[in-house]
């Protein structure tokens, strides 16, 4: 016995999935110019989408950037509001010859569809839509619940436009909670909620010693070597246990629950399978007396991405750099505060930086820690919807990544995010042969639609 | 009452120069594949020169890389062999606009000579030929002593056939010393000698940890990051005194004598002017207790020129590199061994590279430390042909760099070069406006002269 949306859902399967195929082939890429009228029609793409399904108020909306797309439906009196978020825009498909089909036109293959996008976040962000049209069609043009709809296209170039306008727009987005599917279930068939998201702070730290390059034979024991200084910086940000030495790093650390602990030594996860097939290292590293699951949810960090400066190409250059640089970014958890934490940084590699080095420290992005409670009525219905679509226990996880819209929703808006997931974690995002398995396709509408009813009770 | 070759000398100077520019009008790019014909026709004019001054056994020897330039005039019975080495390849001339003339058209501006090559080598290669012209012509064709004469065509690429050439022909170059004049004066007007050299052991270090690159988000705090790796080795080379931590690495440092120490000291050297007009940077570095000079002539040290791999664009990418390496050279000074020390690094490395990394080490160049005895002869003869030139005593110096060629004279041909340079320390070398001091060309050839004169007592 399955209710009417759920009927619908299933009987219009290919229809779906073929209309999802139409959207994958647009390639709405964000970061490249040249593709500037693919976002567009992307935009126009899903605001036709949204008419036919007898959303209202539908309005693409300019921004600096790439268009938002907006539409809601308002006429479920005395029942909660979903906003609900997704991104239209891709990562570049390169390497192009590593894709076995063509990344922008999607193929089936194994249950699997392939194409660029298919996962992040078309493909999810169209099971809302979907879920939202089978609603509709089977209960005489009215949902259970009221609704927004709010799609980006810059998520993969930093979301600017996005946030300015959360941020100006707050009773125009007015809602109980935000519905984002842009993350992944723990393991195949296993219904996943991820409640915790990592912070960010992304710095730029520049080190300066002569005013032009020099010959090390002629200057080298006299000059500064602004490498030499960032890295003896770099050696005293974080010990060789792991452990980051900036004083009051850890002030505001929050422990996880002991239940939140038991639930993710209870997960399927197989250390020796994760250090040789995922990481591929001869050994993990990271704090001692942590688990993985610790160490990349709940343990804040510190990583170098890049130095760029002096000489980097074949053979032997005896260059002293005038200047060097080191990307150093800092992964947060809940409580810490970006602008507190970067202050800390900033004050305490001012305070190590050598003699004869001059420091300039940039931030370039930063990102709130999250945590969802566990116990609001928002995700404890999520979590049954999905029980129900399964026919297994959805479990809690946190994403060792940053979100930021989803901390824009909550200080702007007041909201808390449901991020239900229906990616897996060999979905290739952001490399080549991205896919989506096409039956959590089917089952993510099902579960936004159980998801629905349930809170109209 | 000058020698007639002194006499002579001064007689042809402007067409000395004349025939200068015209050598300097070729622009033998040692470097770049496009000037090939040029370093060609560049031997060729040398060649030539030396056959109309009237040496012997002429040749232009062909190598792997670009040819060699080989005389002789070997009549002078029972007198000493000088072997004259010079270079007549040149760097590269960009940055283009930063020329206020074009580098291959030489100009004269305030008794100075603009051109790539002016004084490294062209011009005081130039100078070795110019000397014997004309102790030849005033001299009914004799020379006071035996000469052979060996230029190089890839100075500034590694210098590679010459080393190979001088290994595989001793008894063909034998001879009692080898002239270098590709030196500088320590300060205009200051006859000057340089009697040692640091080596080099110049290495890439590459730190794998991932077997692909991985997200920062996911990963952060259980994958190794080999940036951070890096930064802990290095940081673990030399302490913030500028003292080198490898074990055993100051072993073999030979101290300067008293004597020497008690002539550097007597230098003229303004410590103020050479930190704000030289180096620039904030304060100088290196070990405490040391002079500048001890700093940089006679004590080692190591230097970081590049960090090659990961993110290194603008803006903010989250990613852990599956590798990055590092470019690290060392300084080394009598009796440091080149091979010993890139061994002692190696196995310090590896004992100190943190868990999680694979790391590779790699030598790219090395050069052995020289010092040159003062109490030889042919020092003492340089060193008095000189002040009789300059009227001013000649002081012994040593350059921080290294010129491998010096070491190969010393190893396989048994002799010791004297470095009679006349460059000054604002002539540009490598970089835009290149330049030699027209007076000092002039000083130069007679210097030799009275040189080859004195050696023939």
């Amino acid at each position: 016995m399955f209710s009417p949306a759920v009927e619908y859902a299933r009987q219009n399967q290919p229809r779906f999935l073929a209309e999802l195929k139409d959207l994958l082939r647009i390639p709405s890429v964000s970061t490249l110019p040249q593709h500037k009228s693919d976002i567009e029609r992307a935009a126009d793409f899903l605001a036709s989408q949204m008419r036919t399904i007898g959303l209202e108020h539908v309005e693409v909306i300019k921004t600096a950037g790439h268009p938002l797309v907006y539409a809601d439906w308002l006429h479920a009196a005395g029942k909660p509001t979903a906003l609900c978020y997704g991104h239209y825009d891709v990562q570049p498909p390169d390497p192009l010859n590593e894709w076995t089909t063509p990344p922008f036109e999607p193929t089936e293959r194994n249950q699997n569809l392939y194409a660029r996008g298919a996962v992040d976040d078309k493909g999810q962000m169209f099971m809302h839509l979907k879920a939202l049209e089978s609603l509709m069609k089977s209960g005489a043009g009215k949902l259970p619940i009221n609704v927004r709809v709010l799609l980006e296209g810059e998520e993969e170039v930093g979301g600017e436009a996005i946030a300015k306008y959360v941020k100006e727009n707050p009773q125009k987005l007015k809602a109980d909670f935000a519905l984002v599917s842009d993350t992944e279930m723990y393991a195949p068939d296993l219904p996943t909620l991820c409640v915790g998201l990592r912070g960010l702070v992304y710095t730029e730290v520049e080190a300066r010693g002569a005013k032009v390059d020099l010959h090390s034979g002629m200057y080298g024991g006299a000059a500064p070597n602004p490498f030499v200084a960032l890295a003896q910086i770099i050696a005293k940000l974080k010990d060789e246990n792991g452990r980051i030495l900036i004083p009051g790093f850890y002030d505001r650390v929050a422990t996880p629950s002991a239940d939140e602990l038991r639930s993710w030594k209870s997960l399927p996860f197989d250390e020796k399978d994760y250090l040789e097939h995922e990481v591929g290292s001869s050994e993990l590293t990271g704090e001692a007396g942590y688990s993985v699951a610790e160490r990349t949810w709940a343990r804040p960090t510190m990583d170098v991405h890049g130095m760029p400066g002096g000489f980097v190409g074949a053979g032997a250059k005896t260059v002293i750099p005038a200047k060097a640089s080191a990307k150093i970014s800092m992964r947060l958890v809940p409580n810490q505060n970006p602008e507190e934490i970067f202050k800390r940084f900033s004050d305490y590699v001012k305070s190590i930086t050598p003699r004869g080095i001059q420091i300039s420290i940039r931030q370039l992005s930063g990102a709130d820690p999250m945590l969802i409670r566990t116990d609001n009525h928002y995700v404890q219905a999520a979590k049954d919807a999905m029980k129900e679509v399964f026919g297994k226990d959805t479990v809690f996880i946190r994403s060792g990544g940053s979100i930021p819209v989803v901390a824009d929703f909550e200080k702007n808006l007041g909201i808390p995010s449901v991020m239900m997931g229906f990616g897996l974690p060999d979905d290739n995002l952001h490399a080549p042969n991205e896919k989506f398995h096409i039956p959590n396709f089917y089952r993510g509408i099902e579960s936004i639609i159980r998801f629905f009813q349930l809170l109209s009770h």
